[in-house]
């Protein structure tokens, strides 16, 4: 009995030995079981990431962000495309803000990136935030550092929609592309009031509209300042493409030249690190407290018995921290 | 020294206890002195807070989202006014996912709701989250119960952007409308994917535009099994306003008799205690490592000294929880 249960935790360690080494030699099948086990926050998946942490810091993590109906997906499309002239392995992440409810894509990977489908160069995969404690869920860096470990050069996330999620991106990626159109108005707003301080590089899509050249030119007064480089791209049209890649591979270059890849990394590893101890915090306070104490305090504050702060201030007077 | 110091703790006492009755009594100006104390995590919010907390539960909240460009404020202005002509006091609270960075707000409650600015029946706020840590944040709870402690009869709560927060207002809201337009094209799928799912009144906003009729059908069979009611509107006309009103006080009268807002109470509560409790805890162990030790951690996950999940082990083991 003991001997069995010494082999199989033998067996299960070279499992994850196997599953380590396979996804640093690109197999996106390994990547994509991996990614499963990260979503559903299993602990095997720490397991394989701790292996593969040292071989991360590679590639560049490229936040792309935008409200729906500015284009972003044909432009993202577009730039795959740019980045395999140009030889570059490529991983795409779609951080889904819908599938805490229904744990599906919200544009699932089937519909999008057709083009890019068969191409062994390209990895695809969008990830369901089911994490309702909110903000960048820690299954993103966790998911860009699998890519990284995975040999790609480039990793794209995506995030949908002008909100927290937008913001936070900024937490996890070496440069934000913010994608703006001339039909922009409310966003506009955005921009002035936060958006533009997590944007390394603005991109007006949709050139082909009416509207463009005045939005191009105020776009530019507005950025001149911050000194944030604006490009001006028509994915539809595939127009643009190159000129904004050679911006995000000049980006990168200074990045990495200049000492502030090496501020922004000690960054994430701080957010990293504050977002693990978080969850496990919480976990192990659920485990020590128990669901039917939490249960009746809730019933407590539901029924006006206590105040929740009251009852916050209880129950952690408990723990002895 | 002793005396003045119990007469100051006194003082202190006396000062709290007067700022919830002024709240209580509708003060306007407290309620604003309470509101930044409650954004800023300021301890003396929660000492009122304990105090007013007894004294919610009676206000309706509705939680209003949908995508920049919908026509959302414009909506909200002319619910606001029929609410007002049905005599109803409106509090409404904004909460801005762009002042993790500005501090300011994103479409400022100076250039909004002007209409109702003189109006001694609404109270007009936005919140700013400066709570990185993701999520709808903790504040957004305590505003609420202020706002209905208040006296007023409807809290409108605006998120904007599809995304995390959009979803996230389930938590705190009695009712979720989400407004969409004929022009809602990548929301459709969202529609479908999630934000059904939370859905209590759906509106089609901007029924003056082309388009409008099929989209109403469309929307009817989608939402037709799900049982959410649909409305039309066009606020720019201020046309279809009423029947909504209408919907929604039936959909309030409907949750209060049939026993579904307790439960909902007993989720809120739920959610709020455990968000009360991972934040203290984040406080305790930020203050028993110590500020320097993080760093120390976060610099070794930086240089891959340590792998990130290592460094989280290694310091709560340290905790003794």
């Amino acid at each position: 009995m003991a001997k069995s249960r010494a082999k199989s935790s033998k067996d299960r360690k070279s499992g994850i030995d196997e599953l380590a080494a396979s996804i640093l030699a690109g197999n996106p099948r390994s990547a994509a079981r991996v990614l499963s086990l990260i979503e559903n926050r299993n602990p095997l998946a720490n397991e394989v990431m701790k292996r593969l942490y040292s071989r991360t810091g590679r590639a560049h993590v490229i936040g792309i962000t935008g409200s729906a109906g500015s284009g972003k997906s044909t432009l993202i499309d577009r730039i795959v495309a740019e980045f395999r002239r140009r030889k570059k392995r490529v991983g795409i992440l779609t951080v889904d803000p819908s599938s805490p409810f229904s744990g599906g894509a919200l544009l699932g990977d089937r519909v999008r990136m057709r083009n890019h489908f068969m191409d062994n160069g390209v990895f695809i995969r969008s990830l369901a935030t089911r994490d309702g404690q909110g903000g960048l869920p820690t299954c993103v860096f966790e998911a860009a550092q699998l890519l990284d470990a995975m040999g790609n050069d480039s990793i794209l996330i995506e995030t949908i929609g002008i909100g927290q999620n937008q913001v936070e991106i900024a937490r996890v990626a070496d440069t934000v592309l913010v994608v703006m159109t001339p039909e922009s108005g409310d966003e506009i707003q955005a921009l002035k009031a936060g958006v533009l301080e997590i944007a390394d590089l603005l991109v007006m899509n949709k050139s082909d509209l009416p509207g463009s050249a005045q939005m191009f030119v105020y776009l530019g007064d507005l950025l001149g300042a911050a000194g944030v480089p604006l490009f001006k791209t028509s994915a539809l049209n595939d127009d643009g493409i190159a000129p904004l890649i050679d911006g995000i591979e000049k980006r990168w270059a200074e990045l990495v030249r200049g000492g502030n890849r090496k501020r922004r990394i000690l960054d994430i590893s701080r957010t990293q690190l504050l977002a693990l101890i978080r969850d496990r915090l919480m976990i192990k306070f659920e485990k020590k407290i128990g669901e039917q104490e939490i249960t009746r305090w809730a019933q407590r504050v539901a029924s006006k018995a206590s105040d929740p702060y009251t009852a916050a201030e209880t129950i952690l007077a408990k723990l002895d921290l």
